[in-house]
C-alpha cells in the first residue's frame, strides 16, 4: 500500500488527498445501509486516497495511472445516490468530480449549456435561470447531486412528464474511457450515424468511464404555470384517469398520484380519508396552459376525480426538495427507504397491489405505500416507501434486504421493471439479470469487458454477478 | 461455393432461396449508385443465396449456421435505404426479414403494438389505425420500408417535431445477436437499470445483430389537425422564425422550411419568387391546436413571415410519400440525390450557405437546394437536394462522389453532424470517424469486435475503415 501511495504521490500528487477527513467524506453515498454502518461505528472502509482532478486532462491522467497500477477507481459526484453505488474498498481510490465544476459555455440562441460533470444540480439550474432558461430537470436531490451523477444514474426529474428524463435533456457529453482516451459526442440535435454512443454512459454508474462534461439542451423558463389537485376513490381509479390524460395527448410536467395512505400522511388538509390524491402542474406558454388545464380537469372528473384545493400543489412545491434523513429513523430502530419501479398501465395495479401486500408480510413492517410521479403514454413509475421496526435493531439489515427482495420479486412477477430512476448500485444487482434477461445481462458484461477489461472502474456496482 | 451451398441446403433448406430472380431482387437497396450500376448492366453482385426466415428461431438458426460456416450475412428489409447499406458480395448470404411479418400483439390500454421486423411501415400503421391509433412515424418511405429497417437506420418521420424520431416511439425490441442468442428488452416505459441496450441496435445497420421484432408506444389518432403556410424573405429568416417557435415551447408535428428554389420548384402557386416557404401542421386535442396555431402564426409574423394559402400544406400532404425515381434522371445523364445533415441553430445558416456554395462549384451541377424538415429546441436538420449532369455520363460516379465529399466536408467544417436520418451505409463511411471523433470511432469498432468478432454481419457498412 505504502509503495502504491508513493507512486500515486509521484504521478498524481497535484490532485491526491490522503487526509482521513477527505477519505472519510468520500467513502459512501447516501444509501441507508451506509448510514446504518456509520451509526454502528462501522462507517465503511476508508479508501486508499481521494483524487480531486480539476480538468478532463487530469481525469485522463488519473485513469491511466490507476490502470497502470491496477488500482480500482470509484467515481463519486455529490454522493446523493441511494443504492450503494459508491462504496470503495480500502485498496480503492475515489475520484471526486466535484472540482470539475461550473459553466463551460452557454449559447442562448441554441439553448445549450455545458457544465463540468461535478457541478451541483442546483448551481447549474441557477446559472441558466439567470439567462431566463431552465434545464427542466428537477430530481428531488437537485441540491445534493451533480449533473454528471444525473447522467451516470439515468436520473429522472419531477417535471419529467413534459420535459423528459435525463436522456431527453442531455445533448452531448464528454467522458474519459477506462483506457484514458477522451470521448466527446458531437453537439448536434440529432444523428443517424451509428448507435448513439451517449447511451453507453447514461446509466453506467461509473463502471464504463468517468463523465467529465455534460451539454444540456435547455428551455426558456415557462411563461406561466398552474396547479390542480383532485382526489379519487382509490389509487387504481386515479391511475386509470391519469392514463386517459396521457392518452389524450396532454403533458402536464408534474403528475403525482398518491395512494390513500400517502395522501393522508402528507396532504391531510386536502383529501378526505381513504382517497387517493392527484397533483398536476401545467407549465408553458399562457395559451397552452389555458387549454390544457381545463381539458385535463374534465378528463379527471370523468374518471371520478373530485377537485380539491390547488394549494396542495403549492405545499408540494414548497417541500419537494426535502430529502429524508434515514439517520433519525435508524436511531429509533426504524429502517425506511424508497424503491421506484415502472410498468405499463395494465400492469401497474397488480405491481402496486402485490408489492404492498408482500411488504405487509414483513415482520415489523410499519408502512408500505406508493405514489406514481412520472407518466408516459404506455405506463408510469411506482415509487414505494416502506418503514419497518424489527424487534431487535440488529435485524435491520436483514429486514431491509427482505423488503427489497419482496419488492423486486413482486415487481418482476407482475411484469414490471425493477428500476425507474435511482439506478442499480449494489442494492438491485441481484435482480439485474432478470430485468435484462440472460442475453441482455451477458451483453452488458461484454460491454464492460470491452471497455474495462481489468474491471477497475467501480467494481461491485451495477453489473450482474458472473 | 457449391460445398457451402450444400451445407446451407442441409441446415437451412426450409428458408433457403437460390433462384436467380430472388437473389437479383435482394442484391441492393435504393442507393442511386446501385441504380447506376443496374443501368450500366452491372447490377451488382448476386448473393450466394437468400434466407427467408419466418420466426425468431429461424433467424437464430440462420445466424448460427452462417457463423459456423464463416459466411457473411447481410440483413435486408424493404430495401428502401439510399446509402448503400445493402450490397452483398457473391460469397454473402442475404437474410430477408420480410416474412417476419405482421402484428404480434396489440394492447390498446397500454398503447403498445408489437410487429415482426419485416412488417412494411404502411401495413403496421394501417393495422393500428384500425384501432384508432397511430405509430406517428411517417418516413417518406413508409410504403417501402420495414419497421425493423426504421430501427436499424435510426429513421425519422415527417411528424417528428412533435412525435419524436424512431428512438422515441420504440418501447422495446427483439434482436438476434451475432452469436445466435436472442435479446428481448423489457416492455417498460422507462428504466434506470444500466445503459439502454435498445440503443445498440438503433442505427446498427445490420452490423451488430438482426432485429426481429419491434414494440411501439402508440398514440391515439389526433382529434384534429390544422395546416398553416407562411413565406419569408429568405431561408435564414425562416430558420430564425422557426427557432423562435420551438423556443417558445410549441411543437407542431410537421415543420418544413423550403429555401426559395425549392419553394419555387414545388409550391409555385403559393409563394412569390425568391421567398422561402414554411409549412406547418398542428395536430392534437382540439383545444391544444386552437391555442397553438394562432400563437405560432403570431411568432412567425413577428419574424417576418407572410401568411399564404394553407392549401400548400394539403398539396404537400397529398404528395409526401412520393419517392423520386433516380432511374429516369440517370437515363437522361443526370444524377440526383438528397443528403440530410443536422446542426444547432447558430450553425445552420453557415452549413446551408457553405454546402450550397460548394456544390455550386461542381462541374455540371444543375441545382443545389435545401429544406429543413425536423426541428428541435437546439437546432434542426437540413435536407439538401442536388442534381448534376456531367459532360459525359461515365463521369456520373465521380461527380456524385464529389457532391457527397463537398457536402460532408462543408458540413463538418461548419460544425454540423453528417447524418440526420438516412444512416451511414457505404456512402458516408469515409466521414464517420470525423463525425464521432477518434475515440468514438474506436469505441464503435470495439463494440463491433465484441458482438461480431468475425465481422460477418453486413461487412463494408457503417463502421469506419480501420
Amino acid at each position: 500500500m505504502s509503495q502504491l501511495l508513493s507512486v500515486l504521490r509521484e504521478d498524481l500528487g497535484d490532485m491526491l488527498r490522503e487526509d482521513e477527513a477527505t477519505r472519510a467524506a468520500q467513502r459512501a453515498d447516501a444509501w441507508v445501509m451506509a448510514e446504518w454502518a456509520a451509526l454502528q461505528g462501522r462507517g465503511g472502509a476508508l479508501p486508499l486516497a481521494v483524487l480531486e482532478p480539476t480538468s478532463t486532462e487530469d481525469v485522463a491522467r488519473a485513469v491511466r495511472v490507476c490502470r497502470a497500477l491496477a488500482v480500482p477507481l470509484v467515481t463519486r459526484g455529490g454522493g446523493s445516490g441511494v443504492c450503494g453505488g459508491v462504496q470503495p474498498g480500502t485498496d480503492h481510490v475515489v475520484l471526486s468530480t466535484r472540482r470539475l465544476d461550473g459553466l463551460v459555455g452557454l449559447e442562448s440562441d441554441d439553448l445549450l449549456a455545458r457544465f463540468g460533470a461535478g457541478t451541483m444540480g442546483s448551481d447549474a439550474e441557477q446559472c441558466v435561470q439567470q439567462e431566463g432558461l431552465t434545464i427542466g430537470h428537477w430530481p428531488q436531490s437537485i441540491a445534493l447531486s451533480t449533473v454528471g451523477g444525473w447522467v451516470a444514474t439515468r436520473a429522472a426529474g419531477q417535471f419529467s412528464t413534459a420535459y423528459g428524463n435525463i436522456e431527453d435533456v442531455v445533448l452531448a457529453l464528454e467522458a474519459v474511457l477506462p483506457d484514458g482516451s477522451v470521448l466527446r459526442t458531437r453537439e448536434t440535435p440529432r444523428a443517424s450515424a451509428g448507435p448513439d454512443l451517449r447511451q453507453l454512459f447514461l446509466g453506467s454508474e461509473g463502471t464504463l468511464g468517468v463523465i467529465t462534461e455534460v451539454t444540456f439542451s435547455l428551455r426558456p423558463l415557462p411563461e406561466t404555470s398552474s396547479g390542480q389537485a383532485l382526489h379519487f376513490a382509490d389509487f387504481e381509479t386515479g391511475l386509470a384517469a391519469l392514463r386517459r390524460v396521457l392518452r389524450a395527448g396532454w403533458r402536464p410536467p408534474v403528475v403525482r398520484l398518491y395512494d390513500a395512505r400517502e395522501a393522508r400522511r402528507s396532504f391531510r388538509d386536502f383529501v378526505p380519508r381513504d382517497r387517493a390524491l392527484l397533483l398536476l402542474l401545467h407549465e408553458g406558454p399562457a395559451p397552452a396552459v389555458a387549454s390544457e388545464a381545463p381539458a385535463v380537469e374534465a378528463l379527471c372528473r370523468e374518471g371520478g376525480g373530485v377537485v380539491t384545493d390547488p394549494a396542495a400543489v403549492s405545499q408540494w412545491l414548497a417541500h419537494r426538495n426535502q430529502v429524508p434523513s434515514f439517520r433519525s429513523f435508524l436511531e429509533e430502530g426504524v429502517v425506511v427507504d424508497t424503491i421506484e419501479v415502472a410498468a405499463t398501465w395494465s400492469r401497474l395495479p397488480s405491481v402496486y397491489a402485490s408489492v404492498v401486500a408482500s411488504l405487509g408480510e414483513v415482520p415489523g413492517i410499519l408502512a408500505a405505500t406508493a405514489h406514481a410521479s412520472h407518466a408516459y403514454r404506455s405506463g408510469a413509475n411506482l415509487y414505494f416507501s416502506f418503514a419497518a421496526k424489527p424487534s431487535e435493531p440488529q435485524q435491520i439489515p436483514a429486514v431491509y434486504a427482505e423488503c427489497w427482495r419482496r419488492t423486486m420479486e413482486a415487481t418482476l412477477a407482475a411484469g414490471g421493471g425493477i428500476a425507474h430512476h435511482h439506478g442499480v448500485g449494489r442494492v438491485r444487482r441481484g435482480w439485474l439479470a432478470q430485468e435484462l434477461g440472460t442475453t441482455g445481462a451477458g451483453l452488458l458484461l461484454a460491454l464492460k469487458d470491452t471497455l474495462d477489461p481489468a474491471g477497475l472502474l467501480n467494481p461491485g456496482v451495477l453489473l450482474p454477478p458472473r
